[in-house]
């Protein structure tokens, strides 16, 4: 730890977002680098993960899920950092740590929650190909979708950090794979990059049509990761026995109250009922026990044999974190989105 | 098969109901009864079922489900029968034999889809607490609900032919059972004679508010017979990891059109997520070759021992079928309904 780094860039969560967050609903704070005790380390923020069940803590919400941030409190998530002082017998000055330290440039951590992470060469993937993103991608589509050779797997946020992943996993056990994404460059990146047989651009106006057709045998899997019109155009489609695990429902994080008319409920419940559908919402956290081993050794197997590719979008500076928060909300990221908090 | 009985009345779709279904979209009609041809049986029908799936089958719906009745023809339905004539040679004149006869007095088969009943003392049991809809409780509850000891189940309909049996073999198993019915004499039946813990009248105007108050620790199991204000009631009370075995969506079979707003859709996927709700619907003629076996097992050991109680609620006359089942739409039956169209 220099001298010069006694200042610890924070960003709090300002107000609770009323729908789409802006930049208001976010401070950027400065605080004391605060000096670790006996059996705590002081961590240097590397890379931060920006994830899209942020927007959920942000909001008041009930127990069970993960605890809401409170307003004037440091925005939580992902972090690898680099342990820059210690008081720790198991961490050592210069360590790598997967942690989650939160929005900020610094963090004292009694080392409970902290994964070594060795020498690895692009910690990064970490908080995304290796990480939590891709561990849910691969508990949901094969723990609950369960996809058989030959059937049909259809995935939104076809290259973000979860839904490329869905695809390509998806694609090594032999399914057809349907992606949708928000624009021509990504559809061919799906398609060209991650093997993908389709990718569908959601913006156009006759995606429902386009849906349909690329899905002559319907959809077996519906890996649901966005909601919205996407959810809609899929629902028609469903097969007898399709299975939906529910990992995130991003288009609608920012509703205010129930959109009006129409109730699209009893459609879907005639839906589950005539055609079988199991539909499974799961949260990664409940899983690490069980399966991380499990996914993490399939990962690494898979990623250095060429089989997944793994695309990052890396912005750099903590300070831009709400405005690129903003733009993952939205769909503009390409790939998992880091931020670069300082070079590793 | 005697002399006189040369008109064989029958009960036809007339129309396709427009929202809930009037009378005037039945029709009955007299037509010759015919004769078995080599290899085949003519069926006398002694009890018609009644059902709410039926009334799906009046619609005109998609691949998948059980065919829709079309305009002009005899309603389908679940029936015992006695054989009256028979040209087979696995079936005698007397024979008592469950089939699928439909909304008619007489009807000529092929022997393919009779199960006989032997010398049953109440062959109409077949229809209901020793069929059908007993067995979908059972496959339902057991097999996707998953009830532990000490979980709470919530049950709508809790008196009828379904609800009524799965919340006594929820009992069975140790849960918790809080019931659902419509009206005050229905509500102190589930509790005093069917053994539910508690028992809520859906007209109540607080009824919300009691079902919270009723299920202090959430709820675990929510089997789906329903749907409506009931559904609406139970989602936010959904327990982590929540099983909604969903069996049928009664409130909404007469919708013409989705409802105008709110839209619940969100907020149901919501909670899903965030609860980890396991929503899985089923149609039990899938489950017929691996089930009923063991369903008809332990069902009939059940009602022996008085451990589970089946109440019918029987209508005479195959000319008030109709309005009986406009009236189980409505729930205006108490147990499983049935028609009484010739004395056994």
């Amino acid at each position: 730890m220099s001298q010069a780094a006694t200042v610890n860039r924070r960003i709090l969560l300002a107000a609770r977002p009323q729908g789409q967050p802006t930049l208001q609903d976010f401070h950027l704070d400065e605080a004391p680098v605060l000096t670790p005790k006996e059996g705590e380390v002081l961590l240097r923020t590397l890379y931060l993960s920006l994830d899209p069940y942020m927007r959920n803590l942000m909001d008041e919400i009930g127990p069970g899920y993960t605890p809401s941030v409170q307003v004037g409190e440091t925005m939580v998530g992902g972090t690898v950092s680099r342990v820059v002082a210690s008081k720790h017998p198991q961490f050592a000055v210069g360590d790598l740590v997967l942690g989650r330290a939160g929005w900020q440039d610094y963090a004292v951590s009694d080392g409970n929650e902290l994964t070594p992470l060795g020498d690895m060469k692009r910690p990064s993937l970490a908080l995304g190909g290796l990480g939590m993103p891709a561990f849910a991608a691969y508990v949901g589509l094969l723990d609950i979708g369960q996809p058989k050779a030959g059937e049909t797997v259809v995935v939104a946020a076809a290259t973000g950090a979860v839904g490329s992943v869905v695809g390509q996993i998806a694609k090594l056990k032999g399914a057809r794979v349907v992606g949708i994404a928000g624009g021509a460059d990504k559809c061919r990146y799906a398609v060209e990059e991650l093997g993908f047989d389709v990718c569908l651009d959601r913006r156009d106006p006759q995606f429902a049509e386009r849906l349909a057709a690329a899905c002559p045998d319907g959809i077996d899997v519906y890996f649901e990761n966005v909601g919205g019109e996407v959810f809609d155009a899929v629902v028609p489609l469903l097969n007898i026995g399709a299975r939906v695990p529910v990992c995130g429902f991003i288009a609608h994080y920012n509703d205010e109250t129930s959109p009006s008319s129409p109730d699209r409920l009893p459609r879907l419940m005639a839906v589950v009922l005539q055609k079988r559908v199991r539909m499974q919402g799961f949260i990664i956290l409940d899983h690490y026990a069980d399966r991380f081993e499990a996914f993490s050794r399939d990962m690494r197997e898979w990623v250095e044999a060429g089989q997944i590719k793994l695309r990052e979008d890396v912005i750099d500076g903590l300070e831009h974190a709400p405005a690129a928060f903003i733009g993952l909300l939205e769909g503009r990221n390409f790939g998992k989105l880091v931020v670069r908090v300082a070079e590793a």
